[in-house]
């Protein structure tokens, strides 16, 4: 079953910096982690109702829990927590799921 | 471009019963709103770390923002909002988000 790790983003506090870290260090390095079979990003603007608490988006897909836990675990991986951690433990948190319907 | 609408549902009270209308009764209705072209549903899992706040997961993906502002607005987007107020109003959250990375 396939799986996707998310990285959900609540608003920097400085934007510009934050989105040109994530452009030109953080993606290019959760690029690397081993068996990433596909990465969606997007930059949330709102909810229907007005504001959201998030800013920004990640999903990264692995074929099963296994290949995302073997990700995590890697040389790559631990590289991409780590940046992620200096550049926006305070701002992220990190959710894995399993995709259950597609369509 | 392609813009989505993402739920966010914590954890229900009673998961059998969640899991029931959101698959008998809720999603069928959000499917049927106007200008929707894909849908993706994930169970939430459990994070790196250990637990998430989160259950599941659901992104309807449409042309723009305009068509997803069309879709909340229709007859079919509002029946499933009433909906979904109804069932999950407490532990839902809702987010729109741009697309702006896919590979």
């Amino acid at each position: 079953m396939v799986v996707k790790l998310v990285a959900l983003y609540q608003h920097p506090d400085d934007p510009e910096a934050f989105d040109r870290h994530y452009r030109e260090v953080h993606l290019p390095l959760a690029q690397r982690m081993p068996g990433l079979r596909r990465v969606e990003i997007a930059r949330v603007t709102g909810s229907p109702g007005g504001s959201s608490p998030y800013y920004l988006m990640a999903e990264m897909y692995f074929d099963d829990a296994a290949s995302l836990q073997a990700a995590l675990q890697s040389a790559e991986g631990r590289a991409a927590g780590k940046d992620l951690m200096g550049f926006a433990g305070k701002i992220v948190s990190l959710h894995i799921a399993e995709v259950i319907q597609q369509d």
